[in-house]
């Protein structure tokens, strides 16, 4: 007769199974599927989901992990069973507190809202959205009271994106951040060097485009063996197993940053499921662990690697080979200079690396606001001009490059924005870390690679997936709690020396 | 209280949504996934097999459809809900025949064969497949057995490709083409005009190549907006949905046949899918009726149409467009004689539409003489050379230009083979019946076009999906059953012109 845990175990991996054919369904929407093919895409991903959450929230699972639970009792804290059963108390207590109805009210909502959504952008017509934006905030309410929370409402909402992550402490982060983030951008508005980006604004042919988004993943250590690139508009990656983690960009034809700095994003959130361990394979311990320390690993290849001056030194050789009319004429310099270009804009997608954290405070912000009604969605508009004309000092002509301009809130899912900042905090801080045990990480980097630095991250937190919450990963690795400090540092370092201050 | 009938529909729509989640994954694999995805995506593939099975095999699922039944009992015969029930009794009895483990076998065996016969191709390594064709041997024995048959063997496997068809059937029409055929080829070979079919023979750049399958396919009535071009090793069609019915082909440099005319066969299996009534949406009847319909309708499209000197009148000025230098000096005749060049090869997939009938008619006599132990996995290369040798006068220098070519014995898949042959048969049958009944239908592929043969096909075969048995969809459009002589008066025309005789 198989233990208890071997029977969770065979579950488990069925439960998996059918989630990654959800997610492969999702995938093909975004990188195949032609339009007319929607209608009949959504059946099948409404029957998959709803499979999948009959056989994640059954009565009979919750026994398993209880029984499994009782048999593995005292199991090493840190070994993959433990964090398997913890992990699944955790997923499965969650998934129980969501009554079928209002998870089929979320989706219906989210699927309602979204052409309305894309429409009122388009037209620039906050008033036809905010019906729906007022049904996003109250679900939001109701879904902070169902999971519950101790301290804040936001809090319950954080908890699925960044487990165990508390509003309080990112709000003392931001804060944080945010303090030193304004006498650095002002120094750099009043003394810096003016930098010129225009060299990143010409055309770029697609072919050429593709071929280096392949080189320049491939040398940061995304193993195309083990994946796969796709076209699609809004890019993202996605993973099947940590043999076929893939990545996907898009391609501007005047406009070489979308494609380049796509791709290097997408490579590091997809090398982290890569690197995750084969024995977890098959189990939901087998990803990255939270959305935050995700977008850390992007982070770090976009930004720590891809914007850094040595990565550029070593490989802007190749990108001239691929355009050669359009770079032969210019250096490295230049080149690393205009794709740091400093400037406070509208649009989050766009920002550069320091002012995109306070698009994402003015989010965390607004959010929390309108959870604990505090603003309504009618003023969402005039509350978002004042919180960028104070923050960045400019204000949108119109809500379509305002409130309108992010799809996050056509779906009550509160509690994701700050996890994108919250990347860029882990990231400078998981790198500090591994410079100072390994300083040669920055030779490598000047020669334009990353062998040592991938192979620390695999070693710290790759291969881990799931198994420990952000916070005892970061302790862990780090040997501290999240700060804003090692970004701060980092931040100060690279823009003083670009901007001369 | 919903009817059993409504009751049944649901439980049916669900089954399909996880069947097509299925051909997703199935679809993927051969387009996108890295090759080392493939131990993931095999365990994925198994389980929701399993699922797919257990929900189609339910004794509730039985209940339901005879309770439908009940209730439906009088109903139209040709009505959709009598058809359902006909295709869902058969099936479900069919399923019910397969033990779970036996399916779960077999996919784990295809999943297992499928790289290793890649890899014995490449190598032309017929020992290294050989274990796993055994395995493909027995199981087929095995499958026969568990089905069960009245006459023969073959009949049992036959069943599932080809609904209500018989081996002895199938056996004396192909006896009746092979005696037909033996003298028109001998014929050409004798007494033809020299046909040179160089022109296709030429370096044909890729992109260009791209370009103007998608126009072809355009042209022919593949609808893009309901479909997506793919490229792959070996060519197919798939469909999710009526309105996401896909293609794919592969690109040779040097060799513009496989290309193009790979789209117009995908293309017509993806018409026929496109073509099903929207009524019978998420049901098991949206689907072409069996395989040989299916490859009517390819056929029709790639040989019918697609080799006709008048659908090349209207379309060469176009392809030389696309490929000046090569096609520039030449006439839509010159290309039409080199698109029709008969001559005896090794590869099935690359033989022209005459000699192609034996490249099956050989499989289908070793098939059954596998499955009846006649004629053991080791013995097969040989036996397929004495046959080529036979047939077509040549023996291939090796087994990956001979018996390693096809992927069909990568899986228990005897019995797929003769449909293509008659759907060669069909197509000829079908377009003899519709150039009777509307004579336009040439005039206008003297023009390119397909319209009216379009029309005739969606309104006589594709909107009717699998509501009726090959047998029946015959008989009700052309009034005759299945024969050998539409294809043999069309062939013998067409060649005889061609090679002046």
């Amino acid at each position: 007769m198989p233990s208890k845990y071997q029977s969770l175990l065979t579950k488990v991996y069925e439960i998996h199974d059918l989630g990654k054919a959800l997610a492969v369904l999702y995938w093909d929407k975004q990188v195949n599927m032609p339009p007319k093919g929607n209608a009949a895409r959504t059946q099948q991903i409404t029957t998959l989901s709803r499979l999948l959450h009959q056989m994640s929230t059954s009565d009979e699972m919750g026994e398993m992990i209880e029984a499994a639970a009782v048999e593995l009792n005292g199991a090493d804290y840190a070994g993959d069973e433990a964090s398997l059963i913890r992990h699944l108390r955790r997923s499965y207590a969650n998934a129980r507190k969501l009554p079928p109805q209002f998870v089929a009210r979320m989706s219906q909502l989210a699927g309602e809202a979204h052409p309305v959504w894309v429409k009122a952008r388009e037209d620039n017509d906050f008033a036809s959205f905010q019906p729906y934006l007022e049904q996003v905030i109250e679900m939001c309410q109701e879904m902070a009271e169902l999971y519950g929370y101790e301290d804040e409402k936001y809090d319950a909402l954080l908890d699925k994106y960044e487990t165990d992550m508390k509003t309080a402490e990112v709000r003392a982060t931001f804060d944080a951040v945010k303090a030193a983030l304004v006498p650095l951008r002002q120094a750099i508005d009043e003394r810096g060097t003016a930098v010129d980006d225009s060299i990143v604004h010409q055309p770029f042919p697609i072919e050429k485009q593709k071929e280096f988004a392949r080189y320049i993943a491939d040398a940061i250590g995304y193993d195309f063996s083990r994946g796969h690139l796709g076209t699609v508009v809004h890019p993202f990656a996605a993973s099947f197993s940590r043999d076929d983690a893939r990545i996907t960009t898009r391609w501007y034809p005047d406009f070489l940053n979308p494609s380049l700095f796509g791709a290097l994003h997408e490579s590091g959130h997809a090398m982290y499921e890569q690197g995750t361990h084969p024995d977890l394979a098959r189990t939901p311990l087998a990803r990255g662990t939270s959305l935050g320390i995700h977008e850390s690993q992007s982070r770090m290849m976009e930004n720590v690697v891809g914007r850094s001056r040595g990565f550029w030194q070593a490989h802007f050789p190749k990108l001239q080979e691929c355009f050669p009319e359009q770079l032969g004429q210019h250096t490295a310099e230049a080149f690393f200079r205009a794709i740091n270009k400093v400037q406070p804009s509208f649009i989050r997608v766009e920002a550069d690396e320091l002012t995109y954290n306070f698009h994402i405070i003015l989010r965390f912000e607004l959010e929390q606001a309108m959870l604990n009604g505090d603003l309504a969605a009618k003023d969402l508009p005039t509350a978002w001009n004042d919180k960028m004309n104070e923050f960045l000092g400019v204000v949108p002509s119109n809500d379509s490059e305002g409130c309108l301009q992010d799809v996050h809130w056509t779906r009550p899912g509160f509690g994701y924005f700050p996890t994108y900042a919250l990347g860029n905090l882990y990231a400078a801080q998981l790198w500090e870390t591994a410079v100072v045990q390994h300083p040669e990480i920055e030779e490598e980097l000047n020669q334009g690679k990353t062998n040592t630095l991938l192979a620390w991250l695999r070693e710290n937190v790759h291969q881990h997936g799931r198994k420990f919450t952000p916070r005892e990963l970061i302790q862990q690795v780090t040997g501290k709690p999240l700060s804003h400090e090692p970004f701060m540092r980092y931040a100060t370092a690279k823009f003083t020396d670009i901007y001369g201050l």
